[in-house]
């Protein structure tokens, strides 16, 4: 190992990181191989001219990624793993440091979500349907109408099933999108994946995306994986402050708008029909096209809004959709509607990526479209969402009152809960989770939103909601800090 | 617009690619605006410097892409629309022109192909299964399973279903992979997404992959539009010449070797027991990880070979593999095999960009293994697979034997024909269109490989094979070059 080596400490780069990149680099040269022995902890904070504190950091990550190994009696040794390597080569909580240390402050806590997804807790701020609204029967009648319809499972065409982008073609009349055709429509795995295409496939690097501040974007990893930037434009309760998006475009050369203009995640916010035209005719003299993220328009509870593509002369608005959010989230279908040459480079980026969404999920769609199944399970959806959000509400005033405040969604399933006074989030979402409660705190969807919580009445029972809550309450008074 | 202009007549950038950036630059700066007219095509030559045809072509393009208008009253005017600047911003045509010219000459050939794949054309090299493997009898025992077990459709965990994949587990173990479990397991939509993740997850830019000359990653762009570049080791008859991987992974510093070791894409070879060692202990001493894609494992002709993955004992082989070409394309399911902090990471980036396989998709693959109804539907293919292989030897016999040499496949679908002499491709595969065939030329799995043609047994019927074989041999005999 190289040991003339002078870390820089004047770099935004940890001492931490800089070590670790030290050693990985003696890997790589092949100054370190598989079982050699690394100088004691206190040699090597001498070496580095650092507290002995920086140089277990550095050792320990690398222990837990399996690139060195401790073995009490013989020390620190290289644990040669061609893999390991590899793999953390761009790791991207490196990448993140490498990039100023200020670069998605937020990810650790969305991947402990994740992590704790699949446990068995109380997800009071999940943004999924729970398995009491599976519709067994529905389904049913889909797999009996599969077996007779379906004579081939091959790849389809780069859009997806002609015959299901026409049936959605009916649906988008329905909702007011009158200008509309096959050509314009791609079937995509989930309104993820649009994200995914769109950032990979017509934004350019260092590009910037307008958002709202917070959004669920920014809990999101699909924009910047692609280095796109994102810049936040705040809301009122009418959703987006459209007079602020001049500016913002101005300053930030932002290409793009993205925007959740109806049951906003993670506010619950809808933005109400005058703001939607001054959305559209702001965007329309910015030339600033617009992503519309419509994937909770069927879960309204009183008159829906026709969404923004419905208004949209110029083709100014790639809207997204999807069935996760409505029906069935392991459908995992969505759609982009759009100008028909975006749509044709994104039909065609998705056959270098997957190959075309799942034939039988698209036969799965088509059935339930065929068979007029779609609007009797969202009325079911919409009047149990509506029942569940008046008990939230419910409780929230029962026990919540004197400590926070919160807006009253018209549909989707988010209430956003600003607390009165600040308290870490990091600290209730540890002592959330010794009561079998996974909290989505607010600042992994802006790194501003240090008081509030996203709550969500799609996913907990009754019983959980208010065991939550009481407990939610009790934990943030508790709480000194 | 700002007429003085020199254009670079040194660059390696076309001409009229280069007329074609200053005309959007000017769009995109203000000062060509919607309706203005352009000068004409005799003074546009005048202030280019250039002949009259090379701002033909550039218009011509900016035409195309809804850029500008051609009104013949009127001249050429521009057509202000935000998405078309956008969308072609980072067009791949462009960004490969100005990559110095030489990137991916193939592409246009592979989209050609593409979009001739839905036509009713004879597809004598698609790689694909014909409708006539369709199992209609598997697809209802399936669906009526589904019916019965299918109890939710949520979000699946980041690397699949737990039940497919120890089911998955089982499998493995049959075919030599003893060292297995669901934790190094993780389902995706199909190879192709196996190869996107790799590319996007593990790859970093600019580094350089192994692959054999030729595969079937160059007629892909999944490395490519992840800036990973490809470097090709020659073939014979027993597939990738191993003695030349250390000096090429030496000259290109490549990171990582892909292989499809069986039945290989496009030539039809597999990797003979002797040299799978070989390959194993080079790659080993070299510490170069290799991705094995089994996608054609299951349609073997003789007795099996065991994957690489089975001797593998340092965890250096990832295996992909997948439903798509051995049963039901359209099931978009397959799946990725290796050491478990890569599945990990791998299974982050899933979530990051669709979030998950269709549950659908992977309770049908449950459904097929729990029934046990694989056997039996891979005995019919390999059968009748290998009864079309015969029969496209014979007529490649009675046709082919004055013009071209062949290989004989031990399973997978493709024949990879040489032909004797040098004629254009381009354009046997228009006078082969003209015929009502879609062949699959050499020269998109590797530029140099200008003589040869893939066929495949899997899809035209066996009088497609005849008429296209026999009209083929005639077209190639009479093209002069």
């Amino acid at each position: 190992m190289d040991i003339i080596y002078k870390l820089d400490k004047t770099s935004d780069i940890p001492l931490y990181i800089q070590i670790q990149n030290h050693i990985i680099s003696n890997i790589k040269k092949g100054n370190l191989k598989n079982g050699d022995k690394l100088p004691s902890q206190r040699e090597l904070a001498k070496l580095y001219d650092v507290n002995r504190s920086t140089v277990v950091n550095a050792l320990d990550e690398l222990i837990s990624k399996d690139i060195l190994e401790s073995k009490t009696k013989r020390g620190t040794t290289i644990k040669d793993d061609t893999w390991s390597i590899l793999s953390n080569q761009n790791n991207l909580n490196w990448m993140s440091f490498a990039k100023s240390g200020s670069f998605y402050p937020n990810l650790n806590t969305v991947r402990t979500i994740n992590e704790y997804d699949n446990k068995n807790l109380i997800k009071i701020g999940a943004g999924e349907l729970s398995d009491d609204f599976f519709k067994k029967d529905i389904m049913e009648t889909i797999l009996n109408d599969m077996k007779v319809n379906i004579n081939s499972l091959k790849y389809e065409n780069a859009k997806g099933s002609y015959e299901l982008r026409l049936l959605l073609c009916d649906y988008f009349k329905k909702i007011g999108i009158k200008n509309i055709n096959p050509d314009k429509i791609l079937i995509v795995s989930g309104a993820l994946q649009a994200l995914h295409l769109i950032s990979i496939g017509i934004l350019n690097r260092n590009s910037t995306l307008l958002t709202e501040m917070p959004s669920y974007v920014n809990s999101l990893r699909v924009f910047q994986s692609a280095d796109v930037n994102l810049y936040g434009i705040k809301m009122d309760e009418n959703g987006i402050i459209t007079k602020d998006i001049k500016k913002a475009k101005r300053i930030s050369k932002a290409s793009l708008l993205y925007t959740i203009p109806y049951f906003h995640n993670p506010t619950g916010v809808s933005i109400n029909e005058k703001r939607r035209d001054e959305l559209l005719k702001i965007c329309n003299d910015l030339k600033l096209p617009i992503i519309e993220d419509d994937t909770y328009r069927e879960l309204y509870f009183d008159k829906p809004y026709k969404p923004l593509k419905a208004y949209d002369k110029n083709d100014l608005v790639l809207l997204t959709g999807s069935m996760s959010k409505i029906l069935f989230p392991g459908l995992r279908l969505g759609w982009i509607v759009g100008k028909e040459i975006i749509i044709d480079k994104l039909a065609d980026l998705k056959m270098q990526i997957d190959y075309g969404t799942s034939s039988l999920s698209q036969e799965a769609c088509i059935s339930l479209f065929k068979k007029n199944l779609l609007k009797k399970a969202l009325d079911e959806n919409r009047k149990e969402l509506k029942n569940k959000r008046d008990y939230m509400l419910k409780i929230l005033n029962m026990y919540f009152k004197d400590i926070a405040s919160w807006n009253r969604p018209n549909g989707g399933y988010y209430i956003w809960v600003k607390l009165n006074r600040n308290i870490s989030l990091k600290k209730l979402f540890d002592n959330a989770l010794k009561n079998h409660i996974l909290i989505h705190p607010g600042d992994i969807y802006h790194h501003s939103m240090k008081n509030h919580i996203r709550l969500s009445y799609s996913h907990a029972s009754y019983e959980e909601i208010l065991y939550s809550l009481k407990t939610l309450s009790k934990l943030i008074q508790i709480q000194n800090h």
